[in-house]
């Protein structure tokens, strides 16, 4: 027996997000089957991010437990034969079995993905999301970086989160624009539910002009939701990688 | 009456091509019941290109007559309405009533779009041509620049085309890498069936050394098909622009 770590991408369009459910199709259950298809082994896998429907990933995280012996080098291949073609195994690697593909987690990347124009995008309409307002990109980036630091991130969390803390670190935070795509990147500790939606619709009406300046700032110290804008649709953001 | 020239975009996944077809459906097909449901009128299209099943267009033109007083800066958003969202409406202007969106044509500009790496893209997979082959960049360009000219493109032709002549002009053609991402870009004046998609597929066969460099070069000379490699699959190629 022995433990793997497996770093895989996938298209969220189609699944119900990373976590296993009663009555949708999640990309957890999707991997656990294609597993099961390549060893004859039931195998249960733990992510690192337990993605919302539609968000997608370039370098989600998991772990799980096999008895079958393929090398690591080519248990991304062998695996991907079985995954569908929106799902990709990119690396295996065989770790030490107290590894824990969440609590080892010390920092996450994320990338939001905006389109800027009048008309919405066809061939990326799944992977942005379509803004038609003019958006002013100093207003955002100053904004984004009101968030890098230590604080209590409470009025960045969706109601109904279990989290225990919600003091969190961001060690980056920024916007870029290339033509009409416009990514905000942010990297931090463990992310509180909905944390980098609710910045992204945050930073999008900072830049539109809807919410002043400063409204990062001012729902860092006072802690009120309603400091922040929207909680930004899922299709845009990217789970980009997980630093252990 | 008036005639419109319409600028619009697709995501040729879910499509048989631009054109009506019996039991199948076509962008064209689609433009055409949107604009009756925006106008009442029975309104045919013309494109400038009949690009083919899985085969993307950010510039493809279209001209149709309408009776229906809709100002052409407003024309797109409302038949965006009508549309499903993998196809947009980017453009109208009235043109006269000689302008034919495929006659008038002078030229034509094409992507072809690759992903090269050892995993297929999961968020581009229906949009860029996986090949896990690395590929030499600086062989595909040489190999690119032997296109442009005037010359007899009887190699470039898939069986059963009905084009009178052979003879094309070929006005820019190159190839550019950004990472896993290698684009080939080619302007021309008329294209024969299936022409990008042999020339991209000739490039990849160049690049990875399955063909020997001076591929195209002799098929000019020699009209023969079998000196280019294999069609490239239609979900890396995107009609660019089309220019009048």
């Amino acid at each position: 027996m022995r433990r793997v770590k497996l770093t895989l991408g996938y298209d969220g369009t189609n699944y119900a997000g990373w976590q296993r459910q009663e009555n949708a199709l999640a990309v957890q259950q999707v991997v656990e089957q294609s597993l099961r298809k390549l060893t004859g082994e039931a195998i249960l896998v733990t992510g690192a991010s337990r993605t919302d429907a539609g968000v997608h990933a370039l370098g989600q995280v998991c772990h799980f437990d096999m008895r079958t012996n393929i090398p690591d080098a080519k248990l991304p291949l062998a695996l991907n034969a079985k995954l569908p073609p929106d799902i990709r195994a990119y690396m295996a690697e065989t770790v030490g079995e107290a590894f824990h593909a969440r609590f080892d987690a010390k920092a996450k990347i994320y990338r939001y993905h905006i389109h800027q124009g009048v008309h919405a995008p066809v061939l990326e309409r799944n992977a942005r999301r379509h803004v038609p307002a003019p958006l002013d990109m100093e207003r955002m980036s100053a904004e984004a970086s009101a968030m890098v630091g230590t604080h209590d991130f409470r009025a960045f969390c969706a109601a109904g989160s279990s989290a225990k803390t919600t003091v969190r670190t961001v060690y980056e935070c920024g916007c870029e624009r290339d033509g009409a795509h416009i990514q905000i990147r942010i990297m931090g500790d463990h992310f509180l539910y909905n944390m980098v939606r609710i910045l992204a619709g945050t930073l999008v009406e900072v830049g539109t002009g809807k919410l002043a300046q400063g409204a990062v700032a001012r729902a860092l110290s006072g802690g009120n939701r309603l400091d922040l804008g929207q909680t930004a649709p899922p299709q845009g953001l990217v789970l980009e990688k997980v630093i252990y």
